[in-house]
């Protein structure tokens, strides 16, 4: 397959850079930010809502769309695309994260992981060639290779062998593939330990993926580790393929990891977030629970040009809230992703004037005071 | 107050009558169907979704906006309609309906009835006077008279009683009016006894109301004995004025009600049968849970025009539900309240073209089978 990424430009601030990556579903700018969609539906999002606040390309999770409503259910249906409504570039997780959550109730062998579901009980096995054949069934544009998320505290020798084995099966993905249509990015692991990370970029990049992904991270090993080891490996990476910080993350996160060189981000955060009451803004995060809301008539953020800032005040938010109403989740959904979307563009303006006083400025008020 | 309702049309197949409603928020064309927003919300729709599907008219709850976040906070937040950002028409009750819905924890007299919050069990008084105050600062385009909803089981000296009390309760609202632009609508009680209802209209007709709603029905007594009353009833009205039966219903008791002579509708049943799966279409009620949609790839209703019916499957709206997720409850009701819309609609075409050719047919298929 053609390289379908191009770069675009180099931030001479940084070593972020502007780019495009071409999917069967339309082209996307990066650095970009994917909403989860993870039960084929970014929670409490029309399609059409995401779309007009510029979402370019939505993460599915296989696991949850393998055990319900089953991937073979949405071929029959004509694919995720035409399932969820979603015209536009979909990439999907191998569902190896979600299987290696589960803890206890899964087993990994060479030949994959054996786990229960969630939802029955029932037993599967998810080996690199179903988590292939999964994805090219959902029809997504972009298909992560399985791969083990290790957890942060792991020992070395534990990482070590669960890298090796994540490099093996990378083959065995590359082999599995039917779809000359769908990308597959690599996915590279190795904990903390540069060298094993390193290791790790050596014998998957020479391999024929479309792109490249860093994972192991954001999972509990704290900001400076985050920061380290993602800075460390991107470096690694080769430039003219796109690179995706798997699971990243609070806006100071992304903001760093595209200052890294990074131009893929995901996190569950701006959604998780909304439906909990926490609401980000240009001063800062805001709880929208408390109580000094009750009669502030302002909106959220008054620079933001979102439906729900245009149309509701924070008192009114605070109400539905407290209500527990479904709009709650549904107005602070869509200002997060709103949000974090304007995040994006405004990294991709920076780089693409190559000015430092166009970075996005963003302040974790809760954090700061 | 000069009469807002004119009587545009009379159907030469029916009793049923074309009007427009003028509020201060805008013309209301009858009949028509008010969607119920009961804490400041139609649950699940965003208030530009609402206008897309040609809502007209509102209707708020004015026992739980008194309870949270309260009256006066609203009035201080610039009223309801800022509050919820809705422009156009808003009715609201008056409170009376869901007080005495809370049985035990109730206590009427002919002061008005002190009740027990069911949010904290704080006691307040309801009277004839803070109903339309409430409903004042509430900035209501309709305010409904406090009343008693009469049990359709009672004795029949209860409902005498009750109704004498609601007709003097009458006369206190109307005493208590300060806002000029605020229409009010009287509501006749009388249960399920002709005569009463006939005392209560002679009573009830001569006092200075903009309208007049019919109460204490589709509360438990059938739908032989609703349709009987309500015919009855309506019948009695002043021709002049818009006929609100309260309340109602599902399709064919809003099609009974408009060509027995009703103007004004509203009903839970749209929003809440959505959130529970019970979807609405041209051939009958469908309920979506059941297994036979799990691969159904065809929309709810392939007539129907509405954003849920033109993007997504049976198939897809079971899996929402299925999985709980919160665009189950949003696509629902979207494509409930479009079809309790265009019934409304194809109601007015009907009497427009004096045609008994276009009046709506529904069949319950589930009633049916």
């Amino acid at each position: 397959m053609a390289n379908p990424f191009t770069l675009v430009k180099k931030d001479p601030n940084s070593k972020a850079r502007l780019g495009r990556l071409v999917t069967a579903h339309g082209v996307v700018e990066t650095p970009c930010f994917m909403p989860v969609g993870t039960q084929g539906t970014v929670k409490a999002m029309l399609p059409r809502d995401l779309k007009e606040l510029g979402c370019q390309i939505l993460l599915g999770n296989t696991y949850h769309l393998f055990l319900r409503p089953g991937h073979e259910q949405i071929r029959r249906l004509g694919g995720l695309h035409k399932f969820i409504s979603w015209d536009g570039p979909i990439l999907t997780d191998s569902g190896g994260y979600q299987v290696f959550s589960l803890g206890a109730t899964r087993k990994i062998s060479e030949d994959g992981a054996r786990f229960q579901s969630h939802l029955d009980g029932s037993s599967h096995l998810l080996t690199p060639e179903t988590a292939v054949q999964i994805q090219e069934a959902l029809g997504s544009d972009i298909a992560m290779i399985l791969d083990e998320c290790i957890p942060h505290d792991a020992k070395r020798d534990y990482v070590q062998d669960s890298t090796a084995r994540t490099i093996r099966w990378a083959e065995r993905c590359l082999n599995a593939r039917a779809d000359a249509d769908q990308l597959m990015f690599g996915i590279i692991q190795g904990g903390l330990y540069e060298d094993l990370r390193r290791d790790c970029v050596a014998a998957m990049t020479p391999m024929k993926f479309e792109g490249f992904a860093v994972g192991g991270l954001a999972v509990g090993e704290g900001e400076e580790q985050l920061n380290a080891i993602s800075s460390f490996t991107v470096e690694l990476l080769p430039e003219n393929r796109p690179r995706y910080l798997m699971g990243i993350g609070r806006p100071q996160d992304i903001l760093h990891g595209v200052r890294a060189g990074y131009d893929m981000f995901d996190c569950v955060i701006p959604t998780r977030n909304a439906r909990n009451g926490t609401l980000f803004t240009w001063q800062g995060k805001l709880n929208i629970k408390r109580a000094e809301f009750a009669g502030d008539g302002r909106p959220l953020d008054d620079s933001c040009g979102c439906y729900c800032c245009q149309n509701f005040s924070r008192a009114y938010l605070r109400h539905l809230y407290m209500a527990g109403e479904i709009l709650s989740s549904q107005l602070n959904t869509l200002h997060n992703l709103y949000f974090y979307h304007r995040l994006m563009d405004k990294c991709r303006e920076a780089i693409r004037a190559g000015r430092a006083d166009l970075w996005p400025q963003w302040l974790d008020a809760e954090a700061a005071s």
